[in-house]
């Protein structure tokens, strides 16, 4: 099937938001979801991006069975490694199960292929990611492509404060 | 002891890269480090700075064994989630060991508090980090300030594109 890999515009927001949720629910996490298109409107497409996006699309022909043309998508945005210096961070990568290759991924591989292309011309030396141990295809997608699961190699863990505990973090900040 | 919390000047990547080599050698791997201060410099106090940068500064009395007075510092960048909107990453943090508290990390504290309001302060709804599985005393820092390892709690494994994969990855990129 034919499909073309492109930078996302304003206007794909919606199919975007969509995804996002689709893939949250993948993620056993919908209700996390607080995002609307409105805000990855304004966030995505303004004077400083706070992130970039692709999309996969295929011809009005082979559209999904609910009529989307816009069919998946890959958010990243850059990051900074102080051993390093710049890197790409691949925020999600999502395809619509309709459209993945048996066993291969094309669309997928595409999307993945693509924003290492973008980072590489912009000098990142990384492409980084985050997967749930549980979510083995992927996994094994990403070991396949020699990816390095920094969690099991060097024992690295994600860390996050976010509502009070965050609230109370900042405010025992010293006063200036 | 006196301290003060203020924002990395160009000037000070002299200081920050010393104790970027100061926290990989914690870390044991001190090989990987790549990144001059000319870089910091270049990367750090430009147009579009790729990161931001905190130091921990004591009076020239207090200097350190070795005399430096620059002793701690807190480096990080703005992240996004599709999810949850705008985030803040603490790439490193790092105060030199005879400057850190008795149990207490005061001056790490202040430096994590401080990103954290800034934070805050450009809307951001969470503040994240990586940290070593065997790294004890910082895991027991964070946990003890609430801060959830979403590596325990939902599974999330870190994964990297580098080097020889990354270059492979993007050339099989679909050509425009």
């Amino acid at each position: 099937m034919n499909f073309k890999i492109r930078r996302a515009a304003k206007e794909d927001c919606k199919d975007i938001s969509r995804m996002i949720m689709d893939l949250a629910i993948y993620e056993k996490m919908p209700d996390q979801v607080k995002i609307s298109h409105e805000e990855l409107e304004r966030d995505g497409f303004c004077q400083n991006p706070l992130f970039e996006c692709l999309v996969a699309e295929v011809p009005e022909e082979h559209k999904s069975n609910e009529g989307f043309t816009v069919i998946g998508y890959a958010l990243y945005f850059y990051t900074y490694s102080t051993w390093k210096g710049r890197a790409v961070y691949l925020e999600d990568l999502y395809v619509m199960p309709e459209f993945r290759g048996t066993g291969q991924l094309r669309i997928g591989t595409a999307l993945l292929s693509k924003v290492a292309e973008i980072g590489k011309k912009k000098q990142c030396v990384r492409l980084q990611l985050s997967v749930l141990n549980w979510n083995t295809p992927s996994r094994d997608f990403y070991a396949a492509k020699g990816a390095q699961d920094l969690t099991v190699t060097e024992g690295w863990h994600a860390i996050r404060f976010d509502g009070q505990n965050l609230d109370n973090l900042a405010n025992e900040a010293p006063k200036d």
